[in-house]
């Protein structure tokens, strides 16, 4: 319905838009004032229209699915969403980026530094290790002027997106023990894909709770490089994932053993001012804590707290929504960022509740 | 963020904010770029911050609730929605309304024309009955005109919404005969209200199906009362609601004999042909039926139809989001059309999805 | 644990244990004081434990799966279920009768008397027509003795039980219009199978309702053919199944014109006087409705109905748990008729609730 | 059905019936070979017949709820199971042991030790501080013979009891540093109890998760105390309870740092030795983990563990059903031991899948 003047509007393009993150992205990228679609691409449903694919989009988006062609994307689009698989973005990105074209990147693939973690976390070289140094890690609330100007962005997961930014103010004041840090998370469905599988088959994981990828999960590397920056210092943190019987949302709950003691109200104030002109992080009242059906399909990150006196240890607990800033609503902040626009275009709604 | 002409802003308030309608109207006002929210009122949270009722809004309202006073209202508000309990809405109504305020009640009070329809099925008398006849029932897809103009819409109730759509088109037409009507409706939780009774506890809920309501449910007459407007002769129907484990979301299956023999896709086209220029009913092409998570957190009604050949039958199935265009969706569209809007506004979003 | 005295045994086994059926007929059969499971046959999973298949499982069945083969499994079983696919069970269900084994298929391949009906409603050539005359509907409240002496039971569909044990008294008596039958059911998603695909997929069906298989589906012909044998006359009816975000239960509304008046109480007597011995069917009080959470992983049939003096109908609603009653428990309940026990045998539990 | 030789059936009595571990125990007392039902209490539900308050239970137990008497029940009674709140038990425990009544109660009243943790942990000064030292903590993989012989049995939370039997084998050999604990514990719904309350109420839960209780749970002291009992030394835990949207299932997830370097496959075996004996403990082989569906309305606790060479940390996690094994299961397995009989009867049943 909105008829916002096309001249102001940058062209941009998914690629891989039959997954979760790509119907996210385009729920976002349709209501952007600023922002026009201009290519979709879907190895799978290659020539078939949006609606077909995903019938919420009937009406909104009216684009047919194509194989990937970096050269024709090129030609068209000034900024190009990765929504691939980890492995397939890198040479894709390499291939954009070459031809002018700003990227941003769903995938791990440009999310760690050290290109030798590659093979160890997830089992293959990286094949263009140049382009690594040149990445931005996309989280905004630290690296806000970086992304601005970056040419290839490196949206970061789900889980560590929660974990930093619970993590960053205590870790950044030093008031954590940097080798104490037990990082559990809770998370939706969704986060694992569209690919029917038995591990996401409704009755398996209806009515059940697990834990998984314990001690090798490898959104692990992520936490531990940014929190290692931050500090100053090596961090390693446990880390352990776990499903739950919904389909949206991460809840993260840190344990660390303080540094010193500091009363709850005071780590508020440092997470606060941690977090001052950083508009989608909420840092909630001494007493209250995070759900995550309040940030539902929203880009908000909640935080909660609690210092615990007895055990010398602080719990941190944050809470956002795996697709929208754990994904496809963090890679709009970030294009909003490049694209020299308010960070919080088409993104600036409140969670849906209930 | 969106900082809109202000001077251009219609000043709504809403009535009974606390409840999960009220929530709802306050997730599409806050975004309204011609609508600028003034006051709300609860009496069970009155002088507590909005924000504090409902986490997911701290940051986006800043506003108290309030103990209801109409007089107080008619001076701040152009248009004030009414999310209260049946029953309560009536005197409110009235007395808003001759303090020259345009009103959008979301109760039942004044969707029965037939004023001694509310002893048989709400139980209590109608105490202002004169209103009654003013009253537009807010379904614009069959009322737009006559709820531009209107002082006062009664913004129809969740079932009848899915239901009246779903019909009308073939009751319009004389297609299926009037008398053998069978609507099953499925609904979610939320449709019961924020207030915890054991039938809307988690572990009685979840995991279960259930009929209620049976021959007795309190939407029938409303259903029969607008379909038999348009059929021109009396339609009763037999409406049985079900309750189901998700929080949002109605399908309502219609079966009916039709008149004559009828191809699918013959049907299809009576439809499109029907809710042509209705932007938020979507007619779904034969072979396809919807589902609520193509609609979920939408203003959209999704159609879809099948005729058998077999039985002489049509079965017709809808889906809405029941606090969207079941009742807050609804009742800002509504509001759009009375302030003249296009009837779009804050209100074209897909459903999202997953 | 249970030390049950082996010689009074009888020796049972699945063909097709790897699936939902399988693994619901286990957990009531490793419990059955008088049957032994002695071999379990999975294609998929071939030479691996049934605790690697089923976790649960774990410590209660000392099995390996192994793959079919008739002639090995008839020296081992004196009674042998079919829990295989559709189209596969014919050819295995006669070789096992052939070779003296008594056999309960779960699927519906000897569901229907008229094999003219498979290729209409299945799209395949019945290749053992011959067994159709012979094989009892395993429906124990209506043909009892019939399953007592069989060499071959039929166990019903899932949503024929729940909408056959509905009707069945009123049918019986004329006391509905054989041609105004509509049958609206829900389901859960365990019906569906363990196979992972798109429909049932976590994400896809969690917090969303929808039909399907509308004026088709596969159980239509299995409820007219015991409804028009019961009625001694043709009974057709239009039947909706739904899926609700759920694993078990199904809850199916009958909606139906009444011949004549009936009070809600008289018919309530006449279902309990149907139903009377029938231990696994329970007719609730008037003003009772049934949900499925009551009848929960039981192997019991709530029955709760309403006559609509207002629109001369009646509604007549019943819940099962479609893996238990709707499939496994009713194939044992069966198995106990053919071996001369108590029908009750290991299936005699309430429904788990909460 | 089962027509036990009541002559060997001990008598037994549930106080505070309407709840849900009043369903649950009875869920299993009406199968118990050795146990008769002989009178149901409940305040709120007096006079009620129990097949009214919990329909699933119809046709199943045919007593009528009544105000709770001690006298009366020490009449009738051989064993009391008090299904009461926190605080009302213990003068209710406390006149039937005098009257020599044997009483599992499966409040907190008598799980600790030291009679002034009550006023920090529970706000309410402890009446029978006697009785604390005869009570028996009800974990009867702990405490088989001090259960079997005693008068009053504590029975355990269900957090604890999925906690403390994750941590016994390796605090008990040393394996951990007791100072590095931190239990992360996702819990159903169910926990919360049957009355309705807005955290509870389905649609501010469902597709939500969150924690709560952080630093201050009440279950805290528990795991401390006895913990600290097998160590033999003070061990301080972090404990942070969450609720995600199930009804059932509790999947605690434990990180704590080795004493010295261990396999995980050695640490299994340390496990498997630990609870030889103990039916109910499924220790997993190396690679698999618990998910709570494998234990689903069965007193089974699995347990799977990882040793994470690169942290110099285990990841215990365990898994149970909190209203079986956390509460009313394990409540019979301690009857059955107080009365002599196996410890599996009425309760050796496998996880309900799926």
């Amino acid at each position: 319905m909105t008829t916002h003047d096309q001249s102001h509007q940058r062209r941009v393009a998914i690629a891989g838009a039959s997954g979760y993150t790509g119907v996210e992205l385009l729920r976002f990228l349709v209501q952007h004032p600023a922002a026009r679609v201009v290519a979709l691409t879907a190895e799978t449903h290659a020539h078939q229209p949006i609606g077909q694919v995903f019938p919420n989009l009937t009406g909104f988006v009216d684009l047919a699915c194509r194989p990937l062609d970096a050269a024709a994307l090129a030609g068209e689009a000034e900024f190009v969403f990765l929504a691939l698989p980890h492995k397939t973005s890198m040479a894709v990105a390499a291939a954009l980026i070459e031809r002018g074209v700003r990227v941003l990147d769903l995938s791990a693939d440009f999310r760690l530094k050290d290109a030798t973690a590659y093979p160890t976390w997830y089992g293959f070289e990286h094949t263009a290790p140049a382009l690594l140094a040149t990445a931005v890690y996309g989280l905004p609330e630290l690296h806000r002027d970086a992304i601005a100007s970056a040419r290839l962005v490196a949206v970061p997961g789900c889980y560590p997106t929660s974990a930093i930014l619970g993590l960053a103010p205590v870790v950044a004041e030093g008031l954590v023990d940097p080798e104490t840090i037990v990082v559990d998370s809770i998370s939706g469905v969704s986060g694992a894909g569209r690919r029917p599988e038995l591990p996401t088959h409704y009755s398996e994981v209806n009515e059940s709770l697990k834990a998984y990828g314990v001690a090798r999960h490898r959104h692990t590397p992520e936490i531990e490089q940014e929190l290692s920056r931050i500090a100053g210092r090596p961090v390693t943190v446990t880390f352990t994932p776990h499903l739950a019987p919904l389909t949206r949302g991460i809840l993260t709950t840190i344990t660390a053993r303080l540094t010193r003691p500091e009363r709850t109200a005071d780590l508020v104030a440092v997470y606060r001012d941690f977090y001052r002109e950083r508009p989608f992080v909420r840092v909630l009242d001494e007493g209250r804590l995070p759900e995550t059906k309040h940030v539902l399909h929203s880009n908000l990150c909640d935080i909660g707290l609690v210092s615990d006196a007895r055990t010398g240890r602080v719990v941190v607990v944050s809470a956002i929504d795996n697709l929208a800033k754990g994904a496809s609503g963090q890679a709009v902040q970030c294009f909003n960022l490049m694209a020299g626009l308010d960070e919080r275009a088409a993104l600036w709604i409140p969670g849906l509740f209930p």
